[in-house]
């Protein structure tokens, strides 16, 4: 998606440690018209007439999949971190390590909400390692879900993450994928 | 908003310690299409053409706030907990007690997108205690922001948080009130 590589070399930082910071549009201040391109360009790639509900991560999953899924009129779920007091029993867990919060976090959704057979698609901002998606994968399975895809805005293609879902024969669509970024520069892969 | 109150009724559970479930629709599984007809709710009592940003807390507040962005054509800001790699310093801090977590946590946003004069509306799904929008309050005080009003969907009315910022006169506006609430019925403020 070409608007998208244009903001993130406009607009996005390179921290050390390989932190892209898009925080000005993506996950801090949300540009959500922009979003709602981002919404329109996954509509292109994925079947979205076949998909029953969207599944992502909290925090930052929430803003562009809410988007999505007001547009295309399917409910989401997000799977929260840890265990909070208005979540009872009837869970869906997976152990994931969170390279940002340098932990290691329990998601959780609810059985109530995903079901077997039910066709989902899994949406996220970004794909670093890729551990967050692993999560939610785990989850889909767990449910006996039918995972129609896997869908992001931004990999970090030199962290891997991306290409083992590749590997694995997931369909996975990544919008723009970054293979290189430094303080100067961020290249994307063809 | 009726249709808000009957969900409430048919789909809440209540939980002991007063906790009231709305995660069929609200804060797990999120009926986006739901959320839009709030955020029409909310456009009919504050001047939007008058706001600049939406500002909300990480993470419930994200889904209602960034459908309420999209529609409205304007930015959304979600202040984040405790500090995460990707941000740098240059921020905004309150100091707000979770009684969902039961500890402490720091909400965070950065200087670099809530600045002087932005007229600011604070968006949230869930008033109880209302520390997290004491939170949002502060913070937009940090930023010499001028606050437009502060938009709820579901207030716990006999938690207080509401009536204090109504007694301290702020344009503040729930959209369903609980007045009570037990494993068997709920009821709201007129």
């Amino acid at each position: 998606m070409q608007e998208l590589k244009d903001r993130i070399v406009n607009e996005g930082k390179v921290l050390p440690g390989n932190i892209i910071k898009l925080d000005g549009f993506l996950n801090h201040k949300v540009d959500c018209q922009f979003l709602s391109r981002v919404a329109d360009a996954f509509a292109e790639i994925f079947d979205i007439d076949n998909v029953d509900i969207l599944l992502t991560a909290e925090a930052s999953g929430i803003a562009l999949t809410s988007i999505c899924a007001t547009k295309w009129g399917i409910p989401m779920i997000y799977a929260k971190k840890a265990k909070s007091d208005n979540i009872e029993g009837g869970l869906y867990q997976s152990e994931i390590y969170s390279y940002t919060y340098k932990k290691h976090v329990t998601q959780i959704v609810s059985k109530e909400w995903l079901t077997e057979g039910q066709h989902v698609l899994i949406i996220d901002d970004f794909m670093a390692n890729g551990e967050a998606v692993r999560g939610l994968c785990d989850i889909v399975e767990q449910a006996g879900g039918i995972l129609e895809g896997v869908g992001i805005a931004v990999e970090k293609g030199f962290q891997g993450g991306g290409d083992r879902l590749r590997d694995l024969g997931y369909n996975y669509h990544a919008l723009a994928v970054i293979e290189e970024a430094t303080p100067d520069h961020i290249t994307f892969r063809e």
